[in-house]
């Protein structure tokens, strides 16, 4: 389904006054608001395909209804969401779960709809119905060379299907590692990993990332080949200038300080991008900022601090993208939702007094330093990024908007109840 | 497939000149070996019904070959365990996965294997095909009284089921929980589940046991409702004597000091039994004693004193079932290697010189305490273990035996590469 | 140093536009605004007599100045702040750090600041000069009678100073507990510590109650003999209705859902109170607050919810205290940041639309009660908070008007730079 | 005092005729089982100079009596260890607590114990009274470059006492760091603190090593400026070849595989050394393998495959220290259990059947990999160890040698009861 703009605009028109008013305070509370709504106009995050249908557990999946059935489904979805935030401008495919039948008509549904192709995936933690070799045992660090081969040429293969499609960057998740001591040689493992993307980066265009996860623990529970920031950054650093590391906020050891590897990597010139989402546990991908705000606030805050400093460009220099998994809500509710809160975080972390905050580390003012930050995380920003939909033709509420509009029901209407998006 | 016995007789031939050698040594180290010998031969482990195929996790699954397809291969498969090691005397069925046709056939099946069965397992974490009501949003605590009576009638229909054949406990499971705050009031979702828990009480059996056990996370993620040794003692307390409360080593927060709760739960009369597994990050579901054995042997440290001092029979007086899940190794292989780190863990914890231990307690003598414990985890008593298997005719060394008779080419040969056992 | 009155006045004055205008906008946002404001004034935050001082770590500590050398001095600081943010008027007093010479002359100082004396902590975790026996190995679960008489007694003198002091109840918190596996018998240390408690629990005047506090770990890191909730309910059970548990936010597991075990405590009516601070790591006794703001709303948002439930007063019913250390932080300015942040969280939680969560959790909408609770959280409350102060008589900005007041650096002059604290 | 040798001769020899039966069972069950006696002779862990005394927790500490209270001390209790055991051959300094007042009588007392000197270590995590500046916001990061240089020229003193000493390595601790967000510019801490240590690096001779320690938490609470073994890694690799991570078994978050970043740093010739000790929570700073035996052993299986590919030295290439706090034991007692659990993991390491895992890596055979290491680390190895000290003039049994030769009792009655070690 397509929204129509004229829905939009009425919605709009019933809640202006009350959204001027608080826009108007909000003004006066933010010395530099106009500089944030234009920021937040153009900061867009990317949604990935398989972010679009019911997630589950190893215990089981509770279907929803309505899911997008093939590729071409889920970019209508991720237009309905563009439509009702214009803060979610790109779709990050999976291969093979999205491989196109024609490049061009998939291109040309997605300019319709103002989306543009973030990274693609690839995927070698799952072996396929087709596949000579199993990754049982990894991928990219098996032993047996020509199960890495086919893992590096499924990598090579993926980049090519993002370089029709106009993407320009490569992730790799890697699933590999071990379940007990002893099943890995250490060592070999990283080295055989190492040599495998030292052959995805080789097929690497001039002007593409590649962006290298590492993660904690899970699917593999006793080592991850690629476990923390420490060793993606040693794997980036030898591949050359287009490897960078990306931070997925679920994938870190029970409280890691992320804001700082975050400054750190920018500081080295490694970080590439993001998976946002959020969790209590472990890699729990549940709804950006709904249970640490305040953390996301502050990592935004080094990468604001970070980005201006290197005179990167934030909407473009870095890559953002949701990782999520949606159990028990209606996915693009959730998606919606994690999109306010990155912007809202965003905007918090535009509107620092960083003279002050310079000015109080100089000092060693603790306090003060607390207090400033404290006082952007606790001022109502909302009014900001409710003006910057305004201004670019979205709604002012979102999920209120998609409720009225009845948009699941149309789409199960259209779609049928027993649907599951292709993949997870 | 059944193993001959003279194929063990043979296997133990072989190895008992070697055998004999350590366990004459043991026996000169180990003031109680006879004891403890004794003590082994009459311990079972319960082998659950879902473990005898590969598992997986949200990320995929690697299927081995020659699963069980039925309930019936799945007692010949534990039948096949007990066979090698003599440990693994009982089986623990999941309902609906395990529901037997004919009870009679069933229950002469595992005489025949002299197996007995264990504590049934009742499932309201998925929804199964016939479901009325989704257990989505949790199920003895769902706000919808319809969904709980579902969830109710389920649990009673599994005790029923084990009535039949012969079990004697019920172990409920719930992976009810929230994933957002806001999500559950969590008092009424307290009040629900107990209310709930009530009527499965009320349709128990005099002289059977309700198994509650608590989980801190998974695949709720935010909340569980019941979530640790602590709720579900409260809960159990409530019931009345026939309910206790279950511990399965992988269900706790960083760093819990399980062996502890276990010492406490046995002082309140309130342990059932046990879940072994181990795990490194959170429910790993891994082989028994594969990451931390020196806490596998605390526990049963506590353990053997607790039931001494209560006077309580160890092979009987609580339940004891591996849960574990078998990602990428033969399944059969991982249960031997669990039950052997089970008893080895067992058989230390009975060596340990009690009266000295008391005694360096009692004059704070910390460092000679440490000594105790240390003395008894360092003291090689594999050959007890072994031995145990020899006097009762299981095989010596039960996991070369299982690959010299090629048990798994055999099963694959019976009953298919593709097969996938019933359940997960 | 007292704070002339006629200074809060004036520095309110310079403020009351600004102040106006924001309160203004807060009233329209919140439609229970005026309630809220009241339940503020109201709502007081004890002070413990050891944090006013700088603390340290086990690596050494980075002394301040102007720390208060006695009783009175301790009681004067609380006084500023009280008189600051009108929201402290009470102070916790520790033996045998605090003993008062005359009880009559430190009642009337506390008078004379509008201060109480809130619940009264005893001490077995050192040893003091004059000991008989050694705390060691344990106070209250020592293997020693004579030296758990030691510890029961001097708990029945610190009520006997709370008597004279019209404190009404004891906080009992235990560093009890083992480094080491085998060093301790968890069951006896359990009935010894049970013991002990009976014994004060005995000397507890009618209307007095006795909180319990737990802790995971330090300064004992095997075992602690009251380490969770779960076992401070065991024995708060058993001692009877005076006695309940203290929760300390900074004494749990990593990960730990500390909303949901404060919501069942008070549904088992065995909730006592609270020492509020922040962590990242362990009990790293921050300020409240710092890193996870979020997580002390949701905590307020429950205490907010049950204390209505059961009818109770939130100013009275529960003991509210911070206990925290200020290694780099002057204590003073510390601790108006904590009772600030506090004060959001209470106001915040108070602004919840109740009537719609309940709604949202009967329809199990999620996406609504997530919306719910970070509708609360995001909306800006700080004017309620400085307006409860302005009703009041105190600051509308605390630490801005300590600050120009040169308050330290009055005490230092009054009492030297090199003074400590008595205690820690 | 010092240990007359044929005190040690005659408690081995009351011993020897048992110590003979384990040696020859032993013998017969561990294939290289000489060439292991031979390693564990050469092999020496040092003790740190501030270890010799009663450790503490912020909370207080419990005073031991008899401790050393004076280098000259220190090092007889470590030459008192080394007669005991021959496996502690080695003092590492801490200044400014260890200065010694006259080189030439400090080496020649150290010779006549055998003794050599280890790693220095400096101290700017605590102010000494004749500092001109406080370390209370950090030394190598500070935001004050006279701080820094403090601390930069502290660090070089540290090495010319250890260059008179004959020591030849540098460890460099850092408590630096932030308890607040928005206290210190990450990237700023780090960039100083390169700087700072590039200083330090210049002065360090050509055959010196730098050894960084890395640590996630304490005494600072929000951030660590060496903060894991990624950040640790970065800045020696920008120091240079002399410049080497130090792992402290204690300084990881939650669930870390140590082991993993044992072998990724030896193959990045980056790995400097080890501070042994073992921890429940956090730097827990308890009795080597006294929690956690098996995560030791898979730690040394690492160094020894690590190290014999690269062919290293297993003595001699990097540093070996325990890093321990004795809260209640005796510090001497303390350490020998230390050593032990060292050279027991060492000795099962050294035992792991090399060719044969190689082989089942090779092959994906799990259920073998796990049963070569588990074989290993159950078989008792305790004789080997007891053999290497016994053929090197060592007791068999040091613990129970210390004790029944009352050496505390001595201790005590030379420098007192009240006595306390110089430093913590």
């Amino acid at each position: 389904m397509l929204l129509d703009s004229y829905k939009i605009a009425a919605h709009n028109d019933d809640l202006l006054k009350s959204h001027s008013n608080k826009l108007n305070f909000t003004l006066s509370e933010i010395a530099n608001a106009e500089a944030i709504i234009q920021k937040l106009i153009d900061f867009q995050i990317a949604i990935p395909s398989w972010a679009l249908g019911t997630g589950g557990t190893r215990f089981g999946r509770f279907a929803g209804g309505g899911e997008p059935r093939s590729l071409e489904e889920k970019i209508e979805d991720v237009g309905l969401l563009h439509a009702l935030n214009n803060a979610s401008g790109a779709i990050s495919l999976h291969i093979p779960w999205d491989i196109p039948q024609n490049y061009n008509e998939i291109k040309a549904l997605a300019a319709q709809h103002n989306l543009k192709f973030d990274a693609v995936n690839s995927n070698t933690f799952q072996d396929q119905a087709d596949s000579k070799y199993s990754y049982r045992y990894g991928s990219l660090q098996n032993v047996n060379k020509a199960i890495r081969k086919q893992a590096v040429d499924h990598n090579i293969e993926v980049i090519k299907h993002g370089i029709e499609l106009g993407s320009d960057s490569l992730t790799v998740w890697l699933a590999d590692g071990s379940n007990f001591p002893g099943q890995l040689n250490f060592r070999n493992a990283y080295e055989n990993t190492l040599e495998s993307l030292q052959e995805i980066y080789e097929a690497l265009p001039a002007d593409w990332k590649l962006f290298l996860e590492y993660k904690s623990a899970e699917p593999n529970f006793y080592s991850t080949t690629v476990a923390d920031w420490g060793q993606s950054y040693s794997y980036v650093q030898k591949l050359g200038d287009k490897a960078k590391t990306l931070v997925d906020l679920g994938h870190h050891l029970p409280n890691a300080n992320i804001e700082q590897i975050v400054s750190l990597l920018l500081m080295e010139n490694k970080l590439g991008g993001f998976h946002f989402n959020d969790s209590k546990y472990g890699d729990d991908d549940l709804t950006a900022g709904a249970l640490k705000p305040y953390q996301l606030f502050l990592i935004f805050n080094e990468l604001v601090e970070g980005m201006d400093t290197r005179g990167m460009n934030h909407a473009k220099d870095l890559g953002w993208m949701i990782d999520a998994s949606h159990n028990i809500k209606d996915p693009l509710e959730d998606l919606l939702q994690s999109v306010e809160a990155i912007m809202i975080a965003y905007a918090q972390a535009l509107s620092v007094d960083r003279k002050a905050l310079v000015q109080a580390q100089a000092e060693n003012d603790v306090v003060r330093a607390q207090e400033i930050l404290q006082n952007a995380f606790r001022t109502d920003v909302r009014a900001l990024v409710a003006e910057a939909r305004l201004r670019s033709g979205a709604a002012l509420r979102p999920v209120e908007l998609y409720r009225q509009l009845n948009v699941r029901k149309e789409l199960i209407g259209e779609r049928g109840l027993k649907t599951m998006a292709t993949g997870l």
